[in-house]
């Protein structure tokens, strides 16, 4: 919708932002009687009586996330949401007084507060260290303020409002416009925070910031934050320009998952409010019901555990099984088109939002509706126009490949152009680093980003990518990778045999054009598919190129012979490299190379194309790490040195098992017994593929045309080969 | 009982080794109303028709483990046993058939064979490269010709013992004294073998062959095999002295839960074999039921996911899910005392044997008897005698301290005199590394011992106990090694608010005596309890003492400044230091230093006692490793130098938890503010801790009497306490 200023019109009494005065009315009369709601609610009760027990604590502001002030504070809006809840569906004014104590002490302590104590913020909040906390803050307060309105007095909610959530809303917004007026997972937090207080206090000034930013604002173009991100490049702000901007067509969020997730409550909270209490906004149809389609998105973006791929800054471990999902599962499902394959996710999730949207999904679930939710393979467009680049998701069997050919992701955006990462029933195997942080672990750095997170884990050796000079993509700058974005080339899926995703990076190095295929096909009945993997790099220029596998395990055996260094080296000075330590190097004879290792009892190969010469480096992460803030993780490098062009080819196979219980291997060693490319130019490249029963298959990939119905023609060793579409797979055998 | 020579009293008819007549008719009664046994057959049934449907395969053998002739020969044995069992359970001569015809494969093969074409063993087999392996398949093999022996005209089974039977077992016992007679696993797994087969046989020679031993035989007592173990020092051999002599009158098997569980096998499906044809022996009762004692010792000896304490040569992940152990928990069940608590644990191996104990623990399953199988702490005695040492285990809560004060293990034992491990819900904090091999993956060595094994994992450095002069315990020397056993001191683990395990060693070093008092101690209710560790050495000479702690996990915060090295330095050049790499140094400045760390999303501090000067070595696995056959973990070493008389005082604390998905850090930090030492001489070591809350505990240990109910007097800061038995805790805050 264009920006308008609107009256509101309140619809019904209090609770109408979250709960509704008729979910309550529903969710008491089944109360007892669905099995997930009523857990669900149990917990919540268990929970919150202890915190009442334990007695209200308001401590002045102090720490770091991590720290004690800053624990207690989340701890009391987290605490004082459920309670709100609690009093509205058990009718007990406990709660009521609970949260209204609670409140006053706010009232009380924030009129008193200068800026946080610790500096460390472009945005410092008042309760906490950042304005993004206190954003958390207001908008868990507002739901229950809105739970106990009718049971305050006119004087006190008067003395509420005045004296801490209009000046609270106030600090975050036109205090901190650098925070508040910009798109960003903080912006979003700051516009929902304070549009939600805006609905419960009918307060249309706020709303409207909320929804389309401080108007009439300048903000340097140039200004950045913490994270190096720039604050306003564009001039955009308020609710519906965060969620404009970020999402693409197909609910891919641009910073990736993580911040996908993070940013998911207040999207869909609010969205949940306002459709409430402004339902002629038919905010869950903007864009295309955009809203609805991220939630599918992210739970796309997750592996056979649920945990989500770690695209850009995102820590392990993080899945679907995250309150903020509970919450985005029950409402996509409530105000979407009532999927069924969302109740298998809810059931996973054991617990259900307590309200109407979590009631709808606890009925849903009691009525047997679920049906699995099955993860397909999926190009998911990035770029809010959805035309700048792509994560390619290609599964088959127990194997899950993200390969990342997006936009760079705003200010947790990698430098990791064509990167991509694997894992096998929901363990990486070839790993994605994450971010050199522990969130909220006050002991490392405040709980916040370490500095190896910007000297490491975004640079592109870090990744699964070609490095070029030891260089990152866009020289490791911000300001140039922000201007760019991968081409999304080919993705095709729908063959069992034969999954193909493949895209193009022409700007990461200038002369320089990357083009990276990978395929998961099956080579043979009952066993996995292989990982084919056609990173082609053409330069105007000589250079050096590396590419890392950052594999996870233990090496079994390796078909070259390789020398430990007595003692590790460091393998280079900056961009990363200064992290690494070199522990072993080989030079290729020019044949394949083949890397055998043992990854939590599955056994894996990879197999690469190599030219005589070639180094190979057996590096661990780990170098120049003074506070152990890294993982020392291991990885295989190839180098190609002194070339224009050059083509890595490997294949990567998840072949056997192991049990430490029957201590038996089962297909200890690669099925395959060579791979070789047949032809390699700017229209086909043809990877021949011998298995150890000596059956022999054939893919050609064309390069300049993606058309999926064109027919080629390709004569190879004088065999004429013709097939429609992009790509092809013979079998030689026949 | 004493040697003597029997004549065979054949009782009933065949099958009468384990499965029995009556226990066929007993299991075709109840097929189909036993949900254990019915699912453990259908499993075991698929398994067999599917190696039917893939035909027999009985190559020339070749390879090492891991390499298909091995693992093919092996997998034959195995499906004959299973099959046997089936033709009698299902009536079907199909399975008959199959066991028959790749007998007569094996009876065509065998004589034709020369020993084994792999030369690394001390007794190279002929179907296998060791002794060994040839005597598992006849194990298996006596039980598959059991089942169908009636199925056999008397000529087919003339041809059948003659050609292959009698010179498989003659092969295994007189053609290969060195293996057969002696007390070893290796032995053990001999002497059954042609125990077995002379009993389905009833060959009263071969019968008293394995039952004694071969007689009048003459072996160099400074003989040894591949692990360096000698192979007869004192003449033993048969059976039964390896059933006298490894297993102390507690159960526990001198070589550890790993052979243990190895040896079981062997041990309790003999024993039941004996027990069906030849009661009169009495098997079950010998050495006061140790046979049962053993499964039960055997159970207690591994962690909350089932899997066993690493002490001595032991691979990880190995657990009581293994299916030698379910033969054991069946046998101990249904021979024993039909102890309820073993169904709690044959349930969650969720399968029994087929035959008659298996028939008699599903029926208890069924029947509900089951109780809980709770896991205690308990102190196991080592020796024959049970007079050389002990394993001391120390459970509460999550926590399970695993304490070894042993004689050395024979052959697979490690220099690791009062060392320790501790888990916290089944994971290791603090590990054993193990063994160095990966058992049965043939690319790594044959899936042998691997050299790493001897120059580190058995290294005294590779453990949590004290190293002298940078030598290993008994100098490294095995010879030495067996002629000691450290002491028992005090175990008292009655009371839930302190366990204590206390044991000396007066022989690792000469002129130095180690005792280590290891206790958990519940200072506050709602905490884990604490481990406290006082490692006291006295010396007549001045020596330098290491004491390394091999945590597990990613260092959070460190109380003291440490340096990284820019690059990692080996810490040594033997005795398993050449396997360390030095990657960070500290110097105490004499106070208490608090190492914090996180490790399976749970957080820990270390806070030991220093003195000034005292170097503290942030270290790692994995130097002069030219295979990556080590595991790359890291300790912490604590060095002291050139002193006489040392006391390593530290308390280990699992304080805290973090969640990935809520990302919130609870407890972060260590409970403690400050431990020190008030007292500590040759009568008593006193030591004081300090709480974040200021509460003080004081715990008094006596050094020089064990004797619970002596009552003792002693003075501290003109404070007198007065206490009874060998230990006190004493609160300082009432
Ligand atoms: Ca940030
Ligand atoms: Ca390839
Ligand atoms: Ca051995
Ligand atoms: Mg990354
Ligand atoms: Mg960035
Ligand atoms: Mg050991
Ligand atoms: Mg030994």
């Amino acid at each position: 919708p264009k920006p308008q200023r609107f009256i509101l019109k309140t619809k019904g009494s209090h609770p109408n932002l979250i709960l509704t005065q008729e979910g309550v009315v529903k969710i008491k009369k089944h109360l007892g009687t669905i099995p997930i709601f009523d857990s669900s609610l149990e917990i919540v009760k268990k929970e919150v009586d202890n915190e009442i027990k334990n007695g209200i604590e308001v401590p002045v502001p102090k720490h770091y996330s991590g720290g004690y002030t800053h624990e207690r504070h989340k701890k009391n809006y987290i605490t004082m949401q459920k309670a709100g809840v609690l009093f509205q569906i058990l009718n007990d004014d406990v709660y009521a007084n609970y949260v209204k104590q609670m409140l006053f002490e706010y009232a009380k302590l924030y009129p008193t507060l200068p800026v946080h104590p610790k500096t460390r913020s472009y945005a410092r909040g008042k309760l906490f260290w950042q304005c993004l906390n206190d954003s958390n803050w207001l908008v868990y307060t507002s739901q229950a303020y809105d739970c106990i309105y009718n049971f305050l007095s006119k004087n006190e909610r008067e003395i509420l409002e005045q004296e801490l959530f209009k000046p609270f809303a106030n600090f975050i917004s036109i205090e901190n416009p650098q925070f508040f007026n910009r798109v960003h997972n903080h912006s979003t937090w700051g516009s929902v925070a304070v549009g939600m207080m805006a609905l419960v206090m009918d307060d249309d000034t706020l709303l409207n910031r909320a929804l389309y930013g401080i108007k009439n604002l300048k903000i340097d173009p140039t200004l950045k934050d913490n994270d190096g991100g720039f604050i306003n490049k564009h001039g955009k702000a308020g609710f519906f320009a965060n969620l404009e901007d970020p999402f693409s067509p197909d609910g891919y969020y641009t910073e990736g998952p993580y911040y996908q997730r993070y940013a998911s409550y207040p999207f869909l909270v609010f969205a949940q409010a306002l459709q409430n209490k402004k339902p002629e906004l038919e905010v869950f149809k903007f864009k295309d019901s955009v809203l609805i389609k991220s939630v599918n998105a992210l739970l796309n973006l997750s592996n056979a555990k649920g945990e989500f791929f770690l695209l850009n800054d995102a820590q392990k471990g993080m899945s679907y099984h995250t309150s903020a999902l509970v919450s985005a599962v029950d409402i996509a499902y409530h105000f979407g088109e009532q999927n069924p394959e969302l109740l298998s996710i809810a059931k996973q999730q054991n617990r259900v939002s307590l309200n109407d949207a979590g009631l709808t999904v606890a009925m849903g679930i009691k009525a047997g509706k679920e049906q699995p939710f099955i993860k397909k393979s999926i190009e998911l467009s990035d770029g809010s126009n959805g035309k700048q680049g792509a994560v390619g998701v290609l599964r088959s069997k127990d194997l899950e490949l993200v390969f990342k050919y997006t936009a760079h992701g705003l200010s947790h955006g990698h430098f990791d152009k064509l990167s991509f990462a694997l894992f096998d029933n929901g363990e990486e195997v070839v790993q994605d680093y994450g971010l050199a942080r522990f969130v909220n672990i006050e002991q490392k750095g405040g709980g916040n980003y370490l500095k190896e997170n910007t000297t490491f884990a975004k640079q592109t050796i870090a990744h699964n990518t070609v490095v070029q000079n030891k260089v990152s993509h866009f020289q490791g700058a911000y300001e140039i990778a922000s201007k760019h974005h991968s081409n999304a080339y080919v993705f095709s899926a729908d063959s069992d045999a034969i999954k193909v995703a493949s895209a193009k990076e022409f700007n990461a190095y200038s002369n320089t054009k990357l083009h990276r295929t990978m395929a998961l096909i099956t080579l043979e009945e009952d066993t996995n598919p292989i990982v084919l993997d056609i990173f082609r790099v053409e330069s105007s220029n000589k250079n050096q190129y590396d590419l890392p596998l950052y594999y996870l395990g233990q090496i079994m055996q390796t078909s070259f012979k390789y020398s430990k260094l007595d003692t590790p080296e460091v393998l280079g000075t900056n961009n990363g490299y200064q992290h690494l330590y070199k522990e072993a190097i080989a030079t290729s004879n020019g044949e394949n190379i083949k890397f055998n290792w043992l990854h939590s009892n599955r056994f894996y190969t990879y197999t690469a194309l190599t030219s005589k010469n070639d180094n190979i480096i057996m590096a661990r992460i780990g170098a120049n790490d003074p506070d152990y803030n890294l993982r020392n993780d291991p990885c295989l490098i190839i180098r190609k040195k002194d070339t224009e062009n050059a083509l890595f080819l490997s294949v990567l196979e998840s072949h056997g098992t192991y049990s430490p219980v029957s201590e038996i291997a089962n297909n200890a060693y690669s099925n395959l017994k060579d791979i070789r490319v047949l032809c390699n130019n700017n229209d086909y490249t043809a990877v021949e593929f011998t298995l150890i029963n000596n059956t022999q298959k054939l893919f050609i990939m064309s390069n300049s045309s993606s058309n999926l119905n064109r027919t080629h023609q390709l004569t190879i060793k004088s065999v004429k080969y013709q097939w429609e579409g992009a790509y092809t797979l013979i079998n030689l055998n026949t």
